[in-house]
């Protein structure tokens, strides 16, 4: 198969993203003097702090197919990465995963105090929708509805947020294979699924394209949760930046222990070329998303 | 002056809100037996729990200005009553206020566990904006995008989430009445003026309309804060459902003990006359908004 993270360019377009990212967020969260300054610190360090930001880039890459304004790209990215740190700041509270440690640095709780770490996630994800609904986002308000409504919907109660209820119900509960492939699907499925869905929103693309690019995402995101799982199991704490080996400690079924390490390495190939064969209508524009792919499962981090 | 909460019908209209709301929650989040069933329950108790359902009668005292379509207003009721109650949820959580009582039951947080009641806060934040962006909530999609970008600045780190963080930065440090009033204005304020403007954004009020419902809503917040400051300092358990007197206890400053008990009642009296006073453009339509002013300083809970 073509190494189309080589040919795409991928390196380069993941320094972009990140580049831009920060640019973005150090715009709309401008530090402040006044009193709400620890809120305002708290969500740019949970903002700011780095990330591989493979769900802006997947916002690109998908954008780029239908040529996107790049404004509307930028501020969609922003508003789906937004959405992305809230749920890592408050994942990581004591009261849920206890992390203290994320990307190589104190989690927010602890760089700042707990308080300032529920708040500046609720924060972030009311920015997210702040950002989507403003007119600089798209001309078009019936666009910014569709994309605030699949937002909403991939990161609350039937999305996102339930996939974490999950994750906690499954260190009491012994699910199977389907119960935890449903659970990783809301937990980090959904946020993937919008971020390629919110470029073809975004592209006004065909019915056509836009079921194609729905299967795409729902194989990159189960082989990315499956990778994760991988460098949970295997992983070096000092390359991922984060606590490893914690699902097992934890006694939680994993995509990992209940397919065993071979088959989940093969399913995750599989995935990723399923993936790719969902973009064979597409042209070499879509050599960004094809390349997020093959990274998707061999990134170390 | 005239008594608007006789003459305007106040308490049939607090009861009928109460059930609708009731219903409209019911409608929204109904029971599941899916692994997400404690999350969905948390956010059911979060949103069943009770309370006056202030903010949704101040949509649609508002939105009765303007024969707004009743489909529209519950819709918007329910949004801002999400926002109200998730903000409840996340500050009665220990790493917060740390309150076990809310409207005499158990806090989320008591009731289920701390990790529920963040997810639950969570999730009904996300709702609000789920249910905005249906087309259900306005055919057109410019009133749509205007409601969430309003909520969404009510709600966020420029609104009720920084007044937050400067209550607690408030245990911390003494602010003035100015900085208080400000703090005041961003924590309960903003989420009052939203409804009032969310009612005008329904109603597609004249900028002149507009500007005195503003006008309203602003001295109807602050006579409503005045008014709970009170409760704390001289209320009675029993009858408010929360513990008294944390204020005093944190040694914090609150708009009653840097005016005083007898200043701060003469000023929320002089605040819901300024309220009542900004309406006297509209007709009789407006006298429940009239008597909600006069019922803000005279509830005993």
């Amino acid at each position: 198969m073509v190494d189309y993270i080589a040919s795409a360019g991928l390196r380069g377009a993941l320094d972009d993203i990140i580049q831009s990212m920060n640019d973005g967020f150090n715009r709309l969260i401008p530090c402040t003097e006044d009193p709400r300054s620890k809120l305002i610190n708290a969500m740019r360090y949970s903002a700011l702090g780095g990330g591989k930001r493979l769900r802006p880039l997947l916002v690109r890459a998908t954008a780029a197919l239908f040529d996107v304004e790049p404004r509307a790209v930028m501020r969609v990215a922003l508003a789906v990465e937004a959405v992305h740190c809230y749920s890592l700041v408050h994942d990581d509270l004591p009261c849920m995963d206890d992390d203290d440690m994320r990307r190589g640095q104190p989690t927010t709780h602890k760089a700042f105090d707990e308080a300032s770490a529920v708040l500046a996630g609720d924060a972030l994800l009311t920015l997210a929708f702040e950002i989507l609904s403003h007119v600089d986002t798209h001309p078009d308000p019936h666009v910014r509805c569709d994309l605030i409504a699949s937002l909403a919907q991939a990161a609350g109660h039937n999305g996102m947020v339930g996939g974490q209820a999950m994750d906690i119900a499954a260190e009491t509960s012994q699910f199977d294979l389907r119960t935890t492939t449903r659970l990783q699907q809301l937990k980090t499925g959904a946020l993937i699924d919008f971020s390629v869905e919110a470029g073809a929103i975004l592209g006004r693309a065909s019915a056509e394209s836009g079921t194609h690019l729905k299967g795409y995402a729902r194989d990159l995101g189960l082989a990315f949760q499956i990778t994760d799982d991988l460098l949970d199991a295997e992983g070096d704490p000092a390359t991922t930046g984060k606590t490893v080996g914690k699902d097992a400690a934890a006694g939680k079924s994993t995509l990992v222990t209940l397919m065993g390490l071979d088959q989940a390495k093969n399913q995750a190939q599989a995935l990723v070329s399923q993936a790719i064969d969902h973009l064979r209508s597409f042209d070499a524009k879509a050599d960004l998303l094809r390349a997020i792919a093959q990274f998707a499962i061999v990134r170390d981090k």
